[in-house]
């Protein structure tokens, strides 16, 4: 059932009331709670002595309300015993320094010594409370991936890794292209440390090394755990997929379902006009498109409906940025994770804390403890995903643009990155800016996008590949045969550019796809500052990129205004087999990159009259089509309806054909 | 006697010319000279050599002239004898790393070690020179508290002072609430480093304790000259307000009088109307209001008259920035501190070094040696102060509003900061940021400012207690006595809302001043963008932060104009006992500060006729009252004098009631 | 001859065509390659293995095909097997960690462990290719001087350099005037790291002593080569002009002739009007004037003519700051450097590498190893090359303007700039940024200038000595002599003010340049905000810095509009003995710069209509003058020709007197 839910710490309050907070939980339809995760230092206070009770009464509590409780395995945080006892835990960073202790995670999780005490402590809490009655799943850690390990036997394994894979020295001189700056290897024992790497080949290498790490840990403990408890109980962790040394979709392979953060910038930056963000991009989805580009980066984790087992209440992060979601906002996010897959949207958290790193994370609930603004919202959230809880069973999100996620593509991109800061320094999140422009292009033109990986693109009519700048000649032949069958594919400027070891192709780009664009380039330009761009019957501005596209059977889309850059169309289009390809040699401005995704009518059921107003839709498991209506704007906007509806949100009534109104920051749900 | 000095380091000449040098000064009526606290390795060339006699001519030359020496003890500055001889005495930082040698103070000064060498020094200087005839008062050590000593001995009597505070770990446990992330101890050896640290209680008890070793080798400096001069010689140290590890009152309880810095920013900078400042605004004061609030808490260090051991002479500060006082500015500065409680004003520094890290630190004479417009200046401002001498006798300065400085506050907003820098950064000083946008309120107010502590309040009609973050139950029990007994006490934003530990009070905002202020709130908002705001008759903005102040007794004053925010007053004014409480739920901007602080028409002799002159009054020993005018502009202003009246400065001529010329950079005292 | 190069990595490829490769060179006239010096580990595989023949086919067939080889000694990139045996060898920076392995130049060059690996090396290389027909030349290391080296055994090094210089330590105390913070040394042993100094006398000797070590080194590495090669091979070093560790005229001693990079911006950043660079300046000159000087900087190192052996090819730098030129800009670049006596001009590099650090460092193939634009630009101007051959022969630039460099200066200023960024943080290059103002200013004018020695600045009726802040007393009277002969010597604000030891000089400023300039100034002031300033019949605007000039004999020529700053003159202009002298107190403007540089009508040749237009000669072997003209602008303009005269470019036909046209981005050379 779609339910709601809240992170629960209990252990952390000072004077708890566990009847209160519990029965005020029931009262806002709070149906999930999530425990235990980061208290290794209370589920074992010495070396060997555990004291696990503490949490029964929680868990009881929340079984005689009939609410769930996910339940976290504590090893993402060690005890200040264990960091004391071994201090060689720490992680090592690439100078070699080592990460403090006094947050969390600042371990080296690969380490023998420290799987040893961890399997301990899981065994005891999971052994102690796994087939609780309330315990339907357990979460594996915690938001894994946050560092890149240097320790020195992580740097031994990668060594061990890299032999493994290139067999002898000679194989990766010449893969590598050591040649270069005198760094061709006689020996494995010769291997440079990563701190003083150049070589993007050996970065990219040393990623894929850590991402691999990060789910064998995850894997590990899964296996372990599916030992302790009984076999309906779902197996998940917290992903931050914005995590140096992860890949989501292959962590997830060991997982029953994926669950993750969905932390959003709320108030003025939560409309469809927002402006720059305040706040880290890549720890905060922006915008509206940023939100529904979160929901969907987790359905695609597993090409399945997922968890949001962490999303904002009451404000996030630091002190000095404290952003009560306006009236109305919490709804819209809700409404809008339901409407991407979410079966659960679990608040972080009840409880502002009074201490500790996180005091100015706003809970449901303020440090006052008071029911206040928030949890008036929450809890008229609550009541109506009650009321529509048959419309929501079973709920699979339509979809019908395909999002090609590629991580080595963002881990090369991360080394060499395209895009400037400034006009001079480097964007390391490139990939990710890239990839926003054009899902923010694809919501605006009304799209529904699905992640997919390669396997499946087929699923689409159309797949974008946004910077795929790591691309095997496999994924290329790949993506060649969906246009040949048909698919529209979109490329952007990058894609197709380096290979598999991030080298740059040795063929005239963009090499492998070169026939299937229809077009070559033998230069490419930053651009310093916007140019004038026209096509598709509209005026906007090239920014960061130019292609030096020459056409080999492709039509021209869109031009440069510019004395040197004219002489080059800055959008393509080719037929190509069945299909098509569209390839975009800049990074076009909102207005002209919706155009490349608008779509002629269709029969859908609603119809946005502004553009502040976006509508998703899904299938539930009756079969009926259920349309998600969001007005992202502080002002009043309506949709048309086109036939017989009836409201899921609300007061569940009929709603006549024609316009239909939607309040300032309002979402309506029809079917 | 209201004197001029000036540092005159002697020794760092190459071709020294004392008589030259004191003849000059007395010319210039200069009488104090403050000599020999930076020169340890020519006191003792080697390892208990002393070389004490070469500041004898310096003495009996001041002597003959009539003028008084203040003498440093050059502690702060160890020789490399002893930096090679002990090299672990270099301070450690927070990674562990030292602070390598080259500047001055980089050693931990609680060292024994340390301490055995300094005695040894403190006893052969003093004991040689502290009783000469000339020689009225001793520096102890110089702008001490610069750095936050993480030496392992430091730590592991940090830890003992946590023990000894906090008896077991079980209760530290409990109040640092180390639940949170598995932070629990089970034993003392068990306390993570600073390094890593992120609990904000852990961070104030660090700098509490690191403020105290500040204060515990003063104390025994103090202790241990004490011995070694008659007891007429005035203790000291020259107090750098902004150092890290300090604490200015604990500390001046060990002083005889508190000696301090004045830097300030001069030319544009020094006007009524300047911008934003050029350089660091912690370390040099900005603007008038800023140049006042020096005074002001060197005042309120021991609620006493005090001497300034350094202000500007030709220029302050590096390569980069030279900024030579105006015409006028000099003189104005030296009336302001004077007007506030100065008894002396000394300049750093006699002649501009030609080597060294200050190289571009300008003197009252410049590298060539010659009297210039500076020396100019300060001749005419010195014959000045020596014709008003009767008149400045025991000056204490009016005051007609208190501010309550909390460096437990300051603190704990460093590590938890309020405000951004920039939208998005966290600004390091937001406790002083808030703090002096009050204080330039009441300025521009034309009130008079004295800092107070809790126990003095009682002594003014009005107290700020700006971002009075860590509020104890004791104080709030005493700023509620002060208004119930008629005070008028003015609170903003962040006031109230931790408690002494810097946890976030588990009660409805404010906590204890709920009551009091007749206000609650269960949100606040961080505000990206300023926001109309209204109220008191005046339009402005409000900045930074917004609480969402609800009603509970109190009258608001000020409203937001935003579809949000807009529904809760940002200003509130409620009467309670036989006082009332201003409360202040944002930064308002400049003219609604003020417009807090107006009162209503004063007797006053002087009254300003523009915003850029200010009037500062004090009382001298005949109990006659002085009026201290300042034209901060660069254009021609006027008062109006309301009675009969005499120059103090200038002429010394009566004046005739009526407007009052000013000139650009003027400044005239009347009495 | 006059000719085309570039660098060559033959062994950089994986699929190589060396038959392809040098065919196509041979097509675009490319006669010069350039091989070798980064590849020690494909040299040496293993320790004291050598592998040396696959450099053979390359110098055959460049041989084959009539081109030059110049080869370099591969000692700047030490190979993995010997970082591996001697971790010692790594620089230590100045905090005493160490620079990893990964890149190049991480080792330290003096070391005795070094260099005996080196010298073993070379003796392979070059003993075996040195005497290969093609190879003309041997480069020795590559652009050396990358970092200050802080391992122990140099600073050991250094304090024996001071001892020897300065004899005992109290002359060192009494030079360097270490009173000062007590630092006053009683054994050589007590010398502080370089790490915390703060000493500005300190810092100077620091940087001099490592420009020497590197010095040093290529002295010893062109004795060592010299034993191995015939005697006509030419011994150069390719320098990095900003390397921190570089005195370019001392090392250029030791050189047969002068090679450097001449690495500028294209695009936009080279047309006469640009605004900002996008690039760090100091690497990358900056518009024409930038081009220009980097061309006279090198001519300035020998006083001779030089090989350009880096220049960018179709792009520079980092995988975000792609800038392929516009059409023209590249044959532009050439002809200027050629203009101003480059023997060679060699691209950096051949082919666009597929890996490693520089893979955004465009050759003269991309990626795509096909010929495209850039190639067929660079073969245009090869052929007008060749056919300009005769008249370009032995070609001596003309120079009317000399530019006193000072490293000492440049040091001193580093270490305590005079300007700032930005109102407030230093700017570490500002005396480059001075003297770049000045040069803009000459070429503005249509200067044309000479880098001098103090011993060559007879030669020159103007000689500028831009921000000359370390002035001996020797280099004083040499100035004072050359004005008092007639020349015209160009002084700024900061010349003149230290010593040779960076000291302040502690007399009237500008000390010994007081009766030259006939100015005094006892104070200076930074210019927060530009001022107003007029003068010289023009309105322009003073930056950064104001002398307080007092006239002693000077006429001033321009004057600050402000109310305070107004009473000083700017700009002064003295006659003294048969020559003049004019002093800069500010950094002006443009225009108000190019007006201290203009001269009376001239009987040249060509002369520019519009400011966008450059004009430069020089005189061939035959002694015939050409005129270099060049537009730095997209649009199109025009020079009129005085005389009769025949274009060296282009169709090589004769010209009628009169306007003659410039295309964009084009340059026309006639004789």
């Amino acid at each position: 059932m779609t339910r709601l839910g809240t992170a629960y710490y209990w252990e952390y309050q000072r004077s708890p009331d566990l009847r209160r907070d519990l029965d005020l939980m029931a009262q806002a339809r709070i149906r999930t709670i999530r425990v235990g995760e980061s208290v290794w230092s209370t589920w074992e206070p010495r070396d060997g002595e555990f004291d696990l009770d503490w949490l029964t009464p929680v868990l009881d509590g929340a079984h005689e309300r009939g609410m769930d409780v996910l339940l976290g395995t504590p090893t993402y945080a060690i005890p200040p015993w264990l960091q004391r006892k071994h201090p060689e835990l720490a992680v090592a960073r690439a100078d070699g320094s080592r990460i403090p202790w006094g947050a969390r995670q600042e371990i080296d999780f690969t380490s023998p010594t420290f799987l040893r005490y961890a399997e301990r402590v899981v065994r005891q809490v999971v052994g102690r409370h796994g087939s609780h009655p309330a315990v339907t799943g357990i979460q594996l850690d915690n938001e894994p991936g946050l560092h890149l390990i240097h320790n020195e036997p992580v740097f031994e394994r990668f060594t061990a890794w890299l032999a493994e894979r290139y067999g002898d020295v000679g194989r990766l001189n010449e893969e590598w292209g050591l040649a270069y700056w005198s760094h061709r290897l006689s020996d494995w024992g010769e291997l440079w440390r990563p701190h003083g790497n150049t070589t993007p080949s050996y970065d990219l290498a040393w990623r894929r090394f850590q991402a691999e790490l990060t789910t064998e840990f995850i894997a590990w403990q899964a296996d372990l755990v599916r030992e302790l408890v009984p076999e309906d109980r779902a197996l998940t962790t917290c992903l931050a997929y914005q995590r140096p040394a992860l890949d989501d979709v292959r962590l997830s392979e060991h997982l029953t379902i994926t669950s993750g953060n969905a932390y959003y910038l709320t108030q003025d930056a939560l409309s469809r006009d927002a402006g720059a963000a305040p706040a880290d991009p890549t720890w905060f989805a922006t915008g509206p498109a940023g939100l529904f580009q979160a929901a969907d980066r987790m359905y695609g984790s597993k090409g399945r409906r997922f968890w949001v087992t962490e999303t904002n209440a009451t404000s996030i992060a630091v002190s000095q940025l404290n952003l009560p979601p306006y009236d109305g906002q919490l709804r819209q996010a809700a409404w809008a994770l339901v409407a991407r897959g979410a079966e659960l949207v679990s608040y972080w958290h009840w409880h502002t804390l009074h201490h500790g790193c996180e005091t100015y994370w706003g809970g449901i609930l303020g440090h006052s403890m008071e029911p206040g603004r928030v949890y008036g919202e929450i809890a008229t959230l609550g009541a109506e995903l009650e009321a529509a809880a048959g419309d929501l069973a079973e709920l699979t999100p339509d979809a019908d643009a395909g999002f090609l996620y590629s991580h080595e593509s963002k881990w090369a991109l991360q080394f060499q990155p395209p895009l400037t800061l400034d006009g001079r320094n480097p964007d390391r999140d490139s990939y990710e800016r890239v990839l926003a422009t054009f899902y923010q292009g694809a919501i605006d033109a009304g799209r529904q996008v699905a992640f997919v990986t390669a396997a499946q693109v087929k699923r689409l009519p159309v797949v974008v590949a946004p910077a795929l700048y790591c691309l095997s000649d496999e994924l290329a032949a790949e993506l060649t045969a969906y246009v040949r069958d048909g698919g529209h594919l979109v490329l952007t400027f990058r894609s197709g550019y380096a290979d598999e070891e991030a080298r740059a192709r040795a063929e005239i780009a963009p090499g492998p796809l070169r026939a299937l664009t229809g077009v070559r380039y033998l230069e490419y330009s930053t651009l310093l500052e916007p140019v004038p761009l026209h096509g598709l019957g509209r005026r906007d501005v090239a920014r960061h990129w130019a292609d030096a596209l020459e056409l080999e059977g492709a039509e021209p889309l869109a031009f440069y205004d510019h004395h040197h850059f004219g002489r080059w169309p800055a959008i393509t289009e080719h037929r190509f087999g069945a299909g098509k390809v569209t390839y975009i040699g800049t990074l076009p401005g909102r207005d002209m990159t919706a155009a490349l995704f608008r779509q002629p009518e269709t029969d859908a059921l609603v119809a946005a009259d502004t553009p502040q107003v976006t509508v998703h839709s899904a299938v539930n498991g009756r079969g009926e089509r259920l349309w998600f209506v969001h007005n992202w704007s502080d002002q009043e906007n309506t949709v048309t309806i086109a036939g017989r509806a009836t409201e899921v949100t609300g007061t569940r009534e009929p709603i006549a054909p024609g316009p239909m109104r939607l309040a300032p920051f309002d979402v309506r749900v029809v079917k």
